[in-house]
This record gives C-alpha cells, sequence and structure tokens, in this order.
C-alpha cells in the first residue's frame, strides 16, 4: 500500500461531511448549524441549542416550552436501572456505570433493535431526557444515598444540577452550569463522536452508538482530562506554589493537563474564554479567590514556558468545583451535555450512512518467515 | 479543506500499521502474524491461534497446557452479573446484554482504571477466559434456564460447545466449532476492530474498547449479517424454492445478505470454503442435505446473477445450525471467537498509541446565513 495512503491518528483525514458543526480554527470559531457557539451559550439556553442540533433550528418560544414539557415527560428511567448499577462492583469508575446504564437501557426499548431511522427522534429524546437522571443518581447510589428526583418546575440545567448538590442553584449558578452543558454540547468530530458513528455506520443502534462514545470520552486524552485538571489544581494548593509544582512538572517532563488541543494548536480554545469569565463571576470566599488565583498563574506560566493556551478543560474544572459538582461527575456531565451533539451525529450517519472499513499497513512477518 | 482529504468510509485510508494481520487480497490470504490464517485453522486449535495473537507465537505443548489451565482458572464471573443479566428489559437481543454484560464487568477489575498498558496481560486473560461463560449463560438466562457450568476437562471450544447446547459434542462438531472459532478470531480492521482501537486510542480502558467492538458488530452490516444469512436461508425452505427466491428479492433489488466484502471484493473469502467443507461433513438428516443444497443453488444463483461471491457469513450460518446453536448466538459467539483479535489490537494500540481525530467537511449553513 502507498506511503501516502497512512495517516496516523488520521490526522488531516477528512472521515465525514456534516451539516452540523465545524472547527473553523482560522476564524477561531465553532460554528453549530450556522451560529457561533459561544454567542449561542450567552444568549440562549441549552436546551434552545439541543434543539438547534436535533431539529436543525433554534426553536419558537412555543417550540421551546413544548421540548421542555415532552422530556420532562420522558425522564422516568426503569427502576432495574437502579437495580443494575447496585450491582457494579467495588472498582466502579462513574463513567464505567454510564456506560453500563445506556447499554442496558437499551434493553426497555422495543424500537431498539429495528430499522433505526424509523425510531429515531423517540430513542434520541428518550436518551436526552433520561440522562441527568441517570448521571445524578448513578453517583448517590455509588455513595449509598437515596435517589434524587426531578424537579419538572426547574430549567434542564437548574434541574440536572439541584439533581447532583441537592439543591436549588441561585441565578448565576443556574446560568453557568447551563452555559457550561452549552459549551460542552457539540465540538464537530473529536474521538467519541467519531467512535459514535463509526459504530453508527455498521447499523447498530443508538445505545450502542452512545456506549462507545461513552467508553471513549473516559479516556484521560479526552474526557478524562477534566478531572486530572481539578485534581492537579487542588495539589497546587495556593497560587504562589503554583509556578514552581509546574516548572517541576516541566522539568520531568510530565504532562501538564488542560492545555493545547489537537486542531486548535497554538491557538486559544475560544470555550475556555467563556469560562475563565464564569470563573471570575463564581468567585466569592477567600478559598475560592485563590483557587482563582491558580488558574490564572497556571494559565501565565504554561503560555511563557510552552506557548500553550488553557482549553475548555482547564477552565471548566473550578467552574464545576464552584458549582458544588464532585469531582467523578466532570466527565459524566461532559457526556450528558455532548448526548444533544452526539445524537445528532448519530442521526446524521444512518441518514447518509457509509459502513467505516478502513485498512492497516502491515509491518508483521511475511508469509513463510515464521511458518515451519 | 481540499478535496482529495475526503475519504467516504476511510475506504482507501490506511488508519495504522499493525504486526497483527493483513488482508492479501492478491493472494487471497488472511495474513496472521506470518501464518495463513485457513491453514491455521486446519492444523492447530483456536486456543493456539489466540496464544499467537496474544503472545506473539504459536504455543510449544507445554505452552498450550499452561495457557488452556490459566484460561480454565479465570472462568469464573462475579454473580452480580448474572443478577444484572436478568434485570435486563424484555426486548433484550442478546449482543445488548453482551455489551452490558462486559461493561460492568470492568467494575470487578481492581486494574481498570490505571495504566492500561500495567495490567493488560490479566485483563486480556480474564475477558478471554470468561466470554464463552458469559456469551452462554446471558442465553440461558434470557430463556429462563439454569446456569451452565464450565466442564474443564473440555478443550475450549468443546467445552463453550457443551455450555450452549448442554450436550458434549462428538470430535466431529467439537472439530467444526474450534475451526469456526478460528476463521472468525482475527481479520484485520473491520468495523469493529477499527472502533475499539478509536476508543483504546484516549487511553480508556479494554472494557470500554471491547464494548464499543461489541456495539459495532451488532450491526447488520457487520456481524449480524450472519443471523440475516439464516433466517433467509430457512425462508428458502428447500434448494428447489431458492432459485426463485433470490431471483425475486433481486428483482425488487433487496440486499441479499451473506455475499460480497468491502475488501475481497468480487474474490471469494476464503474462510467461507472452509466453511463449506466442513458443512458438507456435518450434514447427516435428509433436511440437513436440503439446507446444503439450498445453500449451493443460492451461492450458484448470486455467481450468476450478481457476480458475488460467498462470504464467510453465508456459510458460517449453516455450519452454527447443524452445531445446534440458536440463531441469537451467531453474533455473539462470533464475537467471542473475535475477542483474541480485539485485545491483540487494543494492546498493540497502546503501545503505539496515537489519538484517532480526524475532520470533517462542513456542509451546513455558513455564520450569518441563518444568525439574525
Amino acid at each position: 500500500m502507498a506511503d501516502d495512503t497512512y495517516h496516523p491518528g488520521l490526522e488531516g483525514v477528512t472521515a465525514t461531511e456534516t451539516a452540523i458543526s465545524y472547527l473553523d480554527v482560522e476564524h477561531e470559531t465553532i460554528l453549530i448549524r450556522g451560529y457561533d457557539l459561544l454567542k449561542l451559550a450567552t444568549s440562549v439556553d441549552y436546551l434552545s441549542v439541543a434543539h438547534l442540533l436535533l431539529e436543525e433550528r433554534l426553536p419558537s418560544a412555543d417550540e421551546h416550552a413544548a421540548f421542555r414539557r415532552n422530556l420532562a415527560e420522558q425522564q422516568a428511567v426503569p427502576p432495574q436501572i437502579w437495580t443494575i448499577l447496585r450491582q457494579l462492583g467495588p472498582h466502579t469508575h462513574l463513567m464505567d456505570a454510564l456506560r453500563t446504564a445506556i447499554s442496558a437501557l437499551a434493553t426497555f426499548d422495543p424500537t431498539v433493535s429495528g430499522v433505526p431511522a424509523d425510531h429515531l427522534d423517540g430513542q434520541l429524546r428518550t436518551l436526552l431526557a433520561s440522562m441527568p437522571v441517570i448521571v445524578a443518581n448513578m453517583y448517590h447510589i455509588r455513595e449509598n444515598r437515596p435517589l434524587a428526583t426531578p424537579d419538572p418546575a426547574l430549567s434542564y440545567a437548574a434541574n440536572f444540577l439541584a439533581m447532583i448538590t441537592g439543591h436549588r442553584p441561585n441565578p448565576l449558578q443556574e446560568r453557568a452550569f447551563d452555559q457550561l452543558l452549552t459549551v460542552y454540547s457539540e465540538h464537530e468530530l473529536p474521538n467519541s463522536t467519531f467512535a459514535a458513528i463509526v459504530i453508527a455506520s455498521t447499523l447498530s443502534d443508538t445505545y450502542g452508538a452512545l456506549t462507545g462514545a461513552v467508553a471513549s470520552l473516559k479516556g484521560p486524552l479526552h474526557g478524562g482530562a477534566n478531572e486530572a485538571v481539578m485534581r492537579m489544581l487542588r495539589e497546587m494548593q495556593t497560587a504562589e506554589q503554583a509556578e514552581p509544582y509546574l516548572l517541576a512538572k516541566l522539568a520531568q517532563k510530565e504532562r501538564i493537563m488542560g492545555f493545547g488541543h489537537r486542531v486548535y494548536m497554538k491557538q486559544a480554545d475560544p470555550r475556555a474564554v467563556l469560562m475563565k469569565n464564569l470563573l471570575a463571576q463564581l468567585v466569592s470566599s477567600p478559598q475560592e479567590h485563590e483557587l482563582y488565583q491558580i488558574c490564572l498563574t497556571g494559565e501565565a506560566v504554561m503560555l511563557r514556558e510552552k506557548g500553550l493556551y488553557p482549553n475548555l478543560d482547564y477552565y471548566a474544572a473550578p467552574v464545576y468545583d464552584l458549582l458544588g459538582v464532585p469531582i467523578d461527575l466532570y466527565t459524566p456531565i461532559f457526556f450528558a451535555a455532548r448526548t444533544a451533539g452526539l445524537l445528532a451525529h448519530i442521526r446524521e450517519q444512518y441518514r447518509h450512512n457509509r459502513l467505516f472499513r478502513p485498512r492497516v499497513r502491515y509491518i508483521g512477518p511475511a508469509l513463510g518467515d515464521v511458518a515451519s
């Protein structure tokens, strides 16, 4: 096979056509069906963006109300899912719990093994509706706490956050969590979205494609990075110690999480800027101010030493922290927010399907080299 | 983005380097670490090929015995897995049960969230050992039958088949099932293997990568094809009706399962030839002879009408049938056999990792086209 067909990591390869989103690196814009994601985050709510992703247009006020009502009606999760989560073993990573729950959920859907396109709308709404309930309660189950109940009077974001923390967020907290969900909602073709459409291209079901995306997002080189960032920020303890901490890590050539991005390269991730602004608004206690200063110092050191800008994970992690979200839930919430984008890509794949089947460059022994 | 970077379905793209296997279309050979897969199938057993895949060489007699003993010792599955499978819903496809079981199994492994490479050997053996037990018992659970118990005195293939059918196979049946497992054990980079290494490239865990592969293999354009073939062969009923049945389907431009292959194109799948020979040896009753004649007629009609050769699924399906395997288990057994190859690819990915992250060709509205 000719050398020019090999693209390690598929870098520079265009794997699919999509009308959903595009990382326009040149203009530093994340384009979502013609809109700038960052402008969406500050002008409409997460549910509107989910509607844009799935229904291909922003909702009118009536459509928004109907969409919200429709999702609120479909939040019920079969009680067997809680029983299954209670059976999980002593080494349960919450992304493994989420993967198992979504996989099991398929077996309660009478439409799961039919032609994917025929029942997709129902599946998409069920999955989008149940994600906050599953994410919050798999955490409560692991912590041996009672299940949380959704409050249909709250917004999607406020209800989601309240189910996690146990108390109703104030307007600033609600807006911050909503914007966080929005900036995570869609991002072209990261590994998890790619895994989902690769799986969907066999005409396997929506639940399976999502299961593969959870597995991908768990990885420390992908969604798992936001948890690693928060652990690192906590290790630094004070803004004063942030610089020596990072210089020591860099001297030992350790990987610093939360900086750089395959696609953005040396440019800033516009989502990180939004999260940084939210963080500045959320800080109030002295301890929170210290955390903010740690973040600023870390950003400055990494730009000076490595020329790297922070990515979304770097500033999303402290925002989660100030919202009272436990670290183990950062990646599951990332996934819950991304569900809207993933489902849009899965549906697009079914509509214009072509099986993904690349080739390899074989570097093993030739026939006869080893055989006796 | 330039047009020449877009490869629909990644056709013609080399996505990775591998020393594991290569479909040498020119020589009609499936190369496995320097050996011809078809020769392996008729000269050594499945466990030897699994050893070749995972340990990079065929085992000596002592190594074979130790490998078999080691796997036999690790067949115990946590009882919570059976409880979980009993909680699954009324629309349980067995591939969804398998996906859920493998996903849940991760939570019982203390090494699952560490650095993948450090604990991989243990994970690979646990997964390879437990696959027959899970596949057989998830079926028994769905059928409300008691769990089957592995018999360490039997070979891997004989034990696997006995756990499914409830009786010890005769030597011909054992050999046929063993060869079936071997021809399914590895096949370069089909969609499921690709999905597994895409997921593993985020440094996510082995269980997650396998979960994604199950989801992919379920698809009717991939592993699900063998079940569709058997349903089609049964619909034909007699050899006499096979030709008019196929001609009617072709006239309506319906897809006929079990023919053609993206990579083999118009050449015969060498694995199908081996399965066809096994089928000829297994037939004994008049009904079985009729099934064999149906297969031959179908092969002849499709070659004459469409120039297409049968693929592995076409002749594996009737072999499964004659071995007493229920249709719903064809794809799960395919997956169990492929586990050896999948685990070899996952390990290879961890060793030479590069995150998979292709790009898209954006065909949606431009910025400003829709925004007010």
